[in-house]
């Protein structure tokens, strides 16, 4: 097929950079324009850019002029990928989306909209179905849809296979996160700050998991999805790591447990998901890798598993004494699977389940 | 009064060192001997310590020559303190004892036998009851008194007023541990392993908070300690921090609580606990020490509260729809509070609680 | 004597914080005002500063509402402290000499001035006699002294006794910078560029480095300054450090050296500097301790030495083959010795030496 | 051709871990035995090997039986790879070079000796020369070829052109070295003492840089080596980072220096160096790459340049006032070019130079 055209919106930034990086070589999709603020508009993408990844930058995009964050100036494309700040994101997102724009985002604004679906792509692709009943509500022309927050989407790729079949009551996580989580921007975490230390907030990240997990693990039922109705109590912290989200999970079912059903479970997931046979470029072969090291998974060892959009899990564990419970630990790529990544790998399952909403 | 001369076996190694800084001014101990291993007997301390605290090596001891870890080459002194790596301090500690030394020791060996005080001075010292059991079943003329593993330490702190006032049922622990918990020895980890990483494993770590925390929690009936009932899960991860375990702590109880209770009970605890009144040199003014700020407590800046002494509890949170349970960060120093400080706070404990045992 | 007031210019900042520190319970000054960004004006300090030292925000201070950074606001002090980005400085620091304020200044412009002072107090105290050129020159009744860039205070403390004796020609040095050299404000390092890094390049530092240290050890010739005319070659780097600027400093001399006449050179300046004698409160003991283990000075142990303000020798040796050589290494707290502490010692010495421009 | 049977010794260490990892589909070699101490022999290659590098263990190589280090025991190869420490390679190496077998080693022992080749291909391939001087004078069957210290490697590749074109007088280098340089054995550096910290000493580094980059350098004339004579003055220091070493290089030359000549001679040393048209597979397309970018080379972004083959340099100056002088930055990949790649690129350059050796 002929490469569908797609903008990149914030496409300075760290999750930018990362979906520049993804894009340069991609079967489905081409770059065909670079969305930056006001300040970069009118230079060559390779002169705005603090470039912090270790390739280098795409000769493709290297000398592309970057446009500014005016509808009236962005070229029509088939696809645009936002990753933009979410204060900047909302009024733009829409706008584009009035004007007949595709918009898969990055973008924590709108997430929780009755009519926007917020998808990881083995969970919960069939939430895409959203997409029609958010064009005959809103009348809009083209689409919003959305990635979800970045330490939501590892957790939830574990939650699903058990989910569904041990049905999880209450959920305790807490997070190790990455500095990349907080990119590069005004929310950028000082080095001086973070060497040698915790910092144990960020800010409305336990708000995100509480309610996405929520919504992504919930229920299409006719026009709306139904969230799931566990409890989850969430706490996050930063840790002097680049990349790499690290959870701790703590999960109490309503059913009996062993790590053996855990582990099929998961694995079984592996074999069967929401994606599974659609053959996606940026599906990894296996969603799930479980380690059986004790020590496993660490961050910078195992992020890039699978290009970085596999979830590593270890330590899986049943609680002495509570027969419904179960411990482990997960890792993913934030700026990857949490990020980029996920997002393109939405838009690859809009290609492949609904390409008539394109 | 006099002050009493004290040994300190492994002291060469991380807790020993802080035990030499904590002791070279102490009102009520004097060091008279330094026991470290064969290879450094018989050498003046400076020359065979790598001392690696920011304060030098105090001048009373830097030129005092190191005995070997022989009993009976180890001179007579009122009271050992023991930092001796726990394969070692078995065979040793109890030897001496059996020769009427009294040994308190920080090595995890014989910390949960019946008849052997494991303390925190503040949460249990009524335990120390468990010293003339010791004496009499074992016809020991000396005395093992245990110090606790750090993580359990800052635990139990912040777990005694919560336990004594709602019961505590069920407990959920991450913990983010320091490097200085795995010392200088075979245990260290490699700077190459832990930059730019975590790894979320700690040989018994989670074992030792498990079974520690409920006999610190027991209560004393008779001549035992009956465990306190509640059940525990613990994942321990090293993250990379020099001095300072964050402790991510989620637990459900057996009546309501709110925030304020939870608060009001730690600044009560302060006020009340079993070392109240016994003006000890070593205990902080405040045993917890509750930050209001959403990013505290924090390694880096609130490991050396109260002179390392204190813990720092933070983000004391109810989760929504779960009126029993509470969530909260604590943090301590666990090379003072965690060992050589609550080593030396129960001897000073004992010499004013018990002065007939020693 | 009476404490004279002072004001303390960008005091939210990191070297901000740290004046409070060191002025919240100083012999000659009392903090009288607090001057911060319009954002910050009108509002009690410990609401509007973000404290990251590990010390709690001094009682004394805390609830004072701070001022904006406009001279007909800021009351009448003795004296002001600048800790301003050197952007803002500029026109308020003239702004406020022109009015009559004594303002001795941590901020970058105007520093080689001819007529402005550059202080490092055992270097050259006496430069400070350009205070009544300055004075008569420009007609102002206030006075404008200045810090030096912290790497070259560093440094310049000890090129001194050895620049005396010796005489250098060529000087070539490479830094491994501390983070928080770099402040809290615009230029802070993100922590995800420097873990696991280290960044080669820090913006004019090098040109500091190498026209500050020859006007710190020039000579004070009638009205003016002559610097020293030996060649400087700098290469700045940020290392993954809190605090503590370490540098590695390669000399060529005029003359023959050896270790021990280079070491001589160093113990002899601590007897006898441009302020020996003065006994003021902020001098170290020793400005420059000397240290013989090989592995020394590490900006974690040893940058608090002298409180901060002594800087650290280690290894020195003379090159192979290059009699007129010398190389060794030298470590300061760029914040304390290199900012606030060598700020506030320029501040004393005025008061010892020349009460009469106060 | 048929692929060469290769050993290595050492193969558990970080050095051998690296060289499993390129040899694994090695276009020359391949993998018959694998060598490492005592306590391994006789188990599976993945139930010894703490592997620590972010690639899974090679299939080929995980279920390989470990050989003891006993020449008795280690099968016939053509090629013998050694990443043994130095303690036991001494031996071992020269038990098995009187066997007949050909090493190729990474470990710092005889690598000054006369007729023992230190080999930098790009650099000096004509030193292999030694061979046969080596074979004759000892009457070995087998060979011994050495591969430089990691520093050594990294800074002669630079140097070459240089020396070739101006004639250096006199080099000052400062470094800042990785972890990994360290190893995972009895050298590691533990966490506890790196992190928020630079350690300014590595035990022998110094020595190594100065006498290695003279041999390197020298020229072969008759039958040896006469080493290049200029001065080197190094200072070596480890830093918190994983892998890359970072070298700030101030080179004075006989002959008067532009930065542009600089760069030309590094860039004609890329089109003709001593391996030039060999097309050898682990050579790679540029041995140095010069950046323009103010704040480059980094350790992070830049070590896997040429899959780690390639150094990178940044930042040259000319410094004010010194015609003949160049100063400048430059990295490599310590465990690649500066150990396990070099290595095996020094064997690539025997079998396509001296085929008749092996």
């Amino acid at each position: 097929m002929d490469r569908l055209k797609v903008a990149v919106l914030g496409a300075t930034g760290l999750v930018g950079q990362h979906f520049i990086r993804l894009l340069s070589s991609h079967p489905f999709f081409e770059i065909a324009a670079l969305v930056a603020s006001e300040r970069s508009a009118g230079r060559k993408y390779r002169e705005v850019v603090k470039w912090v990844l270790s390739c280098p930058i795409p000769d493709s995009v290297a000398d592309m002029t970057v446009c500014p964050p005016d509808p009236d100036k962005i070229p029509k494309v088939d696809l645009v990928f936002s990753a933009l700040p979410s204060d900047v994101a909302q009024s733009l997102e829409i706008e584009l989306v009035k004007r007949g724009f595709v918009v898969v985002s990055n973008a924590s604004n709108n997430r929780l909209d009755p009519d926007v679906p917020l998808i990881v792509p083995e969970v919960n692709a069939d939430h895409l179905e959203l997409c029609k009943v958010q064009r005959r509500r809103r009348g809009w022309s083209g689409l919003l849809v959305k990635n979800a927050n970045c330490t939501t989407i590892v957790l939830t790729l574990t939650l699903k296979p058990l989910h569904d079949r041990f049905r999880i009551r209450r959920l305790v996580v807490t997070t190790l996160q990455a500095l990349s989580g907080a990119g590069l921007g005004a929310d950028a975490v000082p080095g001086l700050l973070i060497v040698d230390n915790v910092i144990p907030y960020i800010k409305k990240e336990e708000e995100k998991v509480q309610t996405e997990s929520r919504k992504i693990l919930g229920t299409l039922i006719g026009e709306e999805v139904r969230p799931a109705d566990f409890a989850v109590v969430a706490t996050c912290t930063r840790v002097p790591v680049t990349d790499g989200h690290l959870e701790s999970v703590y999960i109490e079912f309503e059913h009996e447990v062993t790590v053996e059903d855990v582990v099929h479970a998961f694995e079984e997931f592996n074999r069967r998901n929401k994606i599974s046979g659609l053959d996606l470029p940026t599906a990894p072969p296996k969603p799930i890798v479980v380690r059986e090291e004790v020590d496993r998974p660490q961050p910078r060892l195992d992020r890039m598993e699978g290009n970085g959009m596999s979830v590593v899990v270890g330590r899986v564990r049943r609680p002495e004494a509570m027969s419904n419970c179960v411990t482990y630990l997960v890792l993913g790529h934030n700026a990857i699977r949490g990020a980029a990544g996920n997002t393109i790998l939405i838009a690859e399952t809009l290609v492949k389940l609904m390409p008539e909403v394109l």
